[in-house]
């Protein structure tokens, strides 16, 4: 695996014209070399890959990473500016959305021979196409967060407190084999799912309501993303409507999924529906989002994104309707794109589940 | 106490002689408007205090929020500069360690009139000095690590998994009121004891080992941050002697602790017992580091700190020695500081708690 990820590098180097780039990100870095800690940086050259870490993280590093040389740094800027002067480096690319304005700066200072030259849109897409180890560990991660939802389904009742349902969640997710929790679980009832990112409150569930449940799990590294908006009670009219505006917004932008597809034509099926059902301003975030070894990457599926759609790329598909003081909807899967279409891999029922 | 923490970014207006901060971490937004989402930011003048967000937030952020005037931008640098323009700033300050270089470029092609100004320990400082409430919160944060802990040290025995261990603790430590755990628990026993950051892994116990617990809890944002070195059975002469240095280390930089101290000379109290102790070569990372609205704030305490050690500062002392392939012991508290020197704010025996 690691040879073809490298390769994705070098592919960088070569087209870009320089002879070296600098990974800051800890997710590439992990991506790139295997390592799971929270400090370290590659250095990749066309024949070589430089792995500097400081002394908390050697012997983890040596565990887990092969194939490169290991470099132990005590100031981090300083370990990176030598290890260029010392190869002679002439221009190095670096994260430009990742490394801050300081850090480059103080870089560029001790850089002596070469340049530093920004990265922008091609690095960042360097793990949206997954391969087949990735999607596994995804698949994984969901199956682990969506067999916790099964098991806390029940607790989605009148009288129930969102943090607790989220609580017990999270906790199943730990117990079923999630490295950790993806990110605060939202669990959004009544007025409160009309708040997009509502995370689990004191706030106790009450027959009537919806409930926006969006959790995730992780599972080596990949995440799952996953939105669930369950009903209490039977829905009024109004409440049907919105559901089903949201839910056909949600089906049919799966269903248009093609390799070769703009972004932004993908989220303008789902921000169309919507808007053409007369609740525009009601949908005010993307429709999708990338997901692996972060919960947001690459491709953005929003009406600014420049993304093309590449069969193996997973995504979110996520249209939602929030109307402030009346409540709000959204449904979520994760897709896979295919040779024709895309695969839903995410496996839980998108029809209104409504508690009796 | 909006006012005070307001008061101290006025200060850093008027004496860097600017018209405007740009404020982007998200600690910083919380810190100085109350607002607890993901994505906002705040521009900051010397007359008014503009709060900026998307519309996921805009809700959330009318709840939380006061005192700010309220703007929503559908893309952020556009969001920024536009107001940057209206307002006629000629010179903005901005976080230079956490805006990346690739935000800062666009943002400063996009302002027109006035100039971007890098602001770096200044406004890295401003939360360094904790306020009555922020101390409140970090003890409560710490009650509920300290109250789990002692609820699962049972579990620290031969044949138990460390990640069982860390599973256990974190659901303690959500059942008791944290917000979510603060890092990756460290359960590192036996070899991996001798990984500064040795997340829980599938290793069971085993009598006549180190184990090595890292732990901590968020209570309404702020962090609690404590570590407890176990040990399983009677620990052999090498093994006292390991844990005896690092001990000693760890109360002699306690009481050390003075305001007007530089944080250099409180690192190298810890450091230098190790080294003449013998072990130099062990001790690879800082002494410690503040504690707050993150895990890793300011003050810095280590070889290379600028920091000047003040009354409120709130900081960790967690001397260590690593020995690889062997184990090793590592022993933290939180102190804040007084008048006089310190109080420990953290509350568990750091005598060798020996499990038969």
């Amino acid at each position: 695996m690691g040879n073809e990820r490298i390769g994705r590098i070098r592919g960088v180097l070569r087209d870009d014209n320089i002879d070296g780039i600098l990974i800051t990100t800890l997710e590439n870095v992990r991506y790139l070399s295997g390592f799971t800690g929270s400090d370290a940086a590659l250095v990749m050259t066309e024949s070589k890959g430089y792995f500097l870490t400081d002394s908390r993280y050697t012997t983890q590093a040596k565990e887990e990473v092969s194939g490169f040389e290991f470099i132990e740094y005590k100031k981090k800027i300083e370990g990176l500016s030598d290890l260029i002067n010392d190869l002679g480096l002439s221009g190095v690319g670096f994260e430009a959305q990742d490394l801050s304005y300081q850090a480059h700066k103080e870089l560029a200072e001790k850089v002596s021979g070469g340049q530093l030259i920004p990265l922008n849109e091609r690095i960042k897409n360097i793990r949206a196409v997954k391969d087949e180890e990735e999607i596994g560990r995804i698949k994984r991660a969901i199956d682990i967060a969506s067999q916790s939802l099964r098991e806390n389904a029940w607790r989605v009742a009148p009288g129930n407190q969102e943090r607790e349902i989220a609580l017990e969640l999270e906790f199943s997710m730990r117990r079923n084999g999630a490295d950790i929790i993806a990110f605060d679980t939202i669990v959004a009832s009544g007025v409160r799912s009309a708040l997009p990112h509502g995370r689990a409150s004191e706030r106790r569930v009450e027959a009537g309501e919806f409930v926006i449940i969006d959790f995730g799990a992780r599972y080596r590294g990949y995440y799952s993303d996953e939105t669930c908006t369950f009903f209490c009670g039977k829905p009024n009219r109004r409440q049907q409507e919105v559901y089903q505006i949201v839910k056909d917004a949600h089906d049919k932008a799966i269903s248009s999924v093609r390799p070769g597809m703009k972004a932004t034509e993908l989220d303008a099926v789902a921000r169309d529906w919507i808007r053409d059902a007369g609740y525009g301003d009601y949908f005010g975030h993307g429709t999708g989002h990338g997901v692996g070894l972060e919960v947001h990457e690459n491709p953005v599926i929003g009406f600014q994104s420049k993304d093309i759609l590449e069969e193996g790329m997973v995504f979110t598909i996520e249209p939602g309707i929030y109307i402030p003081g009346w409540g709000g909807v959204r449904i979520e899967d994760m897709v896979l794109v295919t040779g024709s279409g895309c695969e839903v891999l995410t496996g839980l029922s998108k029809e209104v589940t409504v508690i009796e």
